[in-house]
């Protein structure tokens, strides 16, 4: 039976960290909200959120179901396919480790998100431009290059261009997706970033290239990048 | 051997959520930088987080040493040390499932935060208090009655006065501290809250009355909240 992922349709946003790992798995999965036969949209999605009979209900989307087994929060849901699509390594240290480093992806994210939300996310960009700016400027000049620098200490002592060990990991997907946000979000200060850390942008570039994922991003079911996501071109934030 | 925490030895931080399960169950650990002797201080934390020679180094405190093993991020120390305490149940999916609610009592926790930091961790909060006035509004009126209702769901689905279970999980801890942050920061706010989510405010005073919890939390070794930490009391951000 085919991993069931749902979450919103028109944006890369945080399904986009598990969409990445199955797509580079090759997993049988279905992107349930966009498929546009009786069974897709966003209504299961929704009818799940909200049913009270739920015992174990997820607070928001992206969540994954696996038979009879659901499970919220993207870096859960990484924790649980890394073994099941051979994107995490077998000993409990190398499954902490890497867990460890994708919610510290997680935590770039988010600071990426509320730099156009800095004040809340149920108000416009445009009702919070002023504070927007002033957060962007932190997150330029101190927070890409922080994150973009221990990733790239960690690369470096790791070796062969992989986060963890000598395989592909889930989190060295994520890192990837991370970078390419960034790139779009905040281009100018993202690019200065990865000109100091090199195995950084080397990962950020072979990894696009591994003929699964190569073929996942130049098809249709990579979203493009909009400004209804976590990464939002606003040019006025990236000067 | 003892666990060894590392963290900041003035606040409660993210470090607490570490520090009550390790608490609750009674395990051996020294809280490495609150020690005064020629071992402890924040001297050790400090030159791990820039050991060179460190192949998995943490980004930021917290982090627990056991042995050859070193864990950050606190929602994946507690993964890592959930079954070691007999915090977690023993099947994949319940170990998922608390990982899944101790990440969103973490989300919680970061928005917390920002409602005194909306612009950015490296400016005063004197400097952004315009701003913290706007986002501690939302956090007010739509997001403390958002997260405190969805754990009341997962409760009142759950029954008996736990998240997962029959007994007792390190999301259970870390769901008391929030409620105890939130009351300490939004006093108005979060006792309103709580009259609608009467599971969570009886979580929060049951377990805080379990006999090791209700020691820890009498002792000298825990630190009282104050302005310096991710729960802040500043009067107009709760009027």
């Amino acid at each position: 039976m085919p991993y069931e992922l749902h979450y919103w349709p028109m944006i890369q946003g945080r399904g986009e960290f598990v969409r990445l790992a199955l797509e580079e798995a090759g997993a049988d999965y279905v992107d349930v909200a966009r498929q546009d036969d009786d069974s897709g949209g966003i209504g299961p999605m929704l009818d799940r959120l909200s049913d009270p009979a739920d015992p174990r209900p997820p607070l928001a989307p992206p969540f994954l179901r696996d038979g009879d087994v659901v499970v919220g929060q993207s870096a859960a849901i990484l924790l649980y396919l890394g073994p099941r699509l051979g994107l995490v390594g077998a000993s409990e240290s190398d499954r902490i480790w890497t867990h460890q480093l994708q919610l510290t992806v997680a935590d770039a994210v988010d600071e990426a998100h509320d730099t156009h939300h800095p004040v809340g996310v149920g108000l416009y960009y445009a009702d919070q431009k002023p504070e927007a700016l002033r957060r962007a400027a932190e997150f330029r000049d101190e927070r890409i290059p922080k994150y973009l620098g221990y990733f790239e200490r960690v690369l470096a002592a790791n070796g062969g261009g992989r986060l963890v060990g000598a395989n592909l990991c889930y989190a060295d997907l994520s890192l990837l997706q991370l970078v390419d946000g960034l790139l779009y979000a905040f281009p100018r200060a993202t690019a200065a970033a990865l000109r100091r850390t090199p195995q950084v942008a080397a990962l950020h570039e072979t990894v696009a290239r591994r003929p699964r994922l190569a073929a996942y991003l130049a098809s249709e079911r990579r979203i493009p990048f909009n400004e209804d996501g976590i990464f939002r071109r606003y040019p006025e934030l990236d000067p």
